[in-house]
């Protein structure tokens, strides 16, 4: 099996307890997992793609918000198109921190843009974004931006009768519009922070309201059970809003970004869940020493 | 494929129609449809299973709030419990046809029974529910009154790389709880009026809130369309809560309660779906006539 599976990840403690816990999860014994138990989640931002300097969901949406007040100059004086404007980074770090007035003040402004356009609209604009915007400093669209060692890990769950799903703390919609080509998985093992939806005159139209919270912090866990009925068997995640859901998990694996020549280094919104990773004995990927291979 | 498929559905149009369509969708040609996209939504009640003379979880639920009332005979005053002891059915009936004042009662009842309660204790009750109780005019337990050739065009569908969801406007955790041993559907295709859930402490629990509203009428191309981000391409229902989630998918089956020999014979709640079916060219199933077995 270790020939052929994980082929960007370099042999050490990491690999080696993934394999272990498949193994362990697939064979009949004291580890063995139900295959209807066989629930994987993965954080997106900083665990499947790169999240820095800022997620490229803020990039999307910023683009949007833009365009918003050239068409409505007055808008520049609110946030959170103030902050925009001033490109005020620590602003919006106050979304991870699920800082309250900041968390409003977003969710209010993504009402604004998209309430009443239906998934068709909202879907060609993030297919126009993926396809056009190119993240500065690797020159790629954001989609190519994708860990491979971590797409040969879904293959290696799947391979073994796991469900992979992705839950992220960003956009649902704006997952499951690029989750089949980018990471083979269908929209529906998408989970994430969304609107509600309204059915009226035979359309599906984006209300103004979140459905269910945040997918943050808590908000995993709860979003993963009441999508799929059960908790995860294994969680991967990269940040303290990741915590409970891998807490929620029997076999959690932890990112830690420590390649700046690769990517970045660093562990703001991490500290929590690294010292955590070594009390509880999650697994924590070093992505200097674990990955051959990045993108 | 005629001969081993649907073996349980008497030849005739409602056979054929279906057979045609999954042909259609699944043969390079106009009626294609990608692999990505077959989605097939099924109601529950009077589509999966008997929903005469109530549907099975009203049983399940009376007997909790039975016990609530010998808890505290101050209950029988209120209701729901009044009606639930002077057998109202009328009162309960106002719930398919949501009558907001008795959907407000029922769910403030539903919030006293379980509120605070985690998944496994809420399971638990439903399993000795469905071990123990017995249809009074069947006699056998409620989870064998399911519609054989409903479970085999299930088979036929994925057998076809159709993806089978269950959208009830019943409790979905209720029906999670036997979906997978009676339906073949895992938990995370079974979608319905749920609660919401908060994760403290390490654990699941439920709250009193309904989330995401009920899923009947146009809730259920709503809860589809947030679980799945897609709308059916293949739909089922047997009522007038079904007619949006029948009107949303390209192919649509009414099944008609026309066998009073082997099942019952009713129009009621249906008056209307049956009208469209006529109106739009739905596919209309005679359980009479169309089906050689029913169990």
């Amino acid at each position: 099996m270790t020939e052929q599976v994980l082929t960007s990840w370099n042999e050490g403690p990491a690999k080696q307890a993934v394999l272990e816990y498949v193994h362990g999860a697939t064979t009949p014994g004291p580890a063995f997992v139900e295959p209807a138990d066989r629930i994987a989640t993965f954080d997106n931002d900083g665990t499947l793609w790169v999240e820095q300097p800022l997620p490229p969901q803020f990039d999307f949406v910023f683009r949007t918000w833009e365009d918003e007040v050239k068409a409505d100059p007055s808008l520049a004086a609110r946030q959170p198109y103030k902050a925009l404007m001033e490109r005020d980074q620590e602003f919006f770090e106050g979304l991870a921190t699920q800082e309250p007035k900041t968390v409003a003040t977003l969710l209010e402004a993504f009402a604004r843009s998209w309430a009443g356009t239906t998934p068709e609209e909202f879907d060609a604009r993030v297919r126009q974004w993926t396809q056009t915007v190119r993240d500065p400093r690797f020159g790629v669209p954001y989609v190519e931006l994708v860990y491979r060692p971590m797409l040969e890990l879904f293959d290696l769950l799947r391979a073994n009768e796991f469900r992979v799903f992705v839950c992220s703390g960003g956009g649902r919609d704006f997952m499951r519009v690029f989750a089949e080509d980018t990471w083979g998985i269908l929209k529906e093992n998408v989970i994430g922070s969304a609107a509600a939806y309204t059915y009226t005159s035979g359309k599906i139209v984006r209300s103004r309201e979140l459905l269910g919270g945040l997918d943050l912090g808590p908000g995993k866990p709860e979003h993963i059970f009441a999508h799929t009925g059960r908790l995860p068997a294994f969680a991967g995640g990269n940040a303290d809003v990741d915590i409970e859901m891998l807490q929620s998990a029997a076999f959690a694996l932890l990112v830690r970004h420590d390649d700046d020549q690769r990517e970045y280094a660093y562990t703001k919104g991490a500290e929590a869940s690294l010292t955590m990773a070594d009390q509880l004995g999650w697994t924590v990927v070093s992505m200097k020493n674990d990955w051959a291979t990045l993108f």
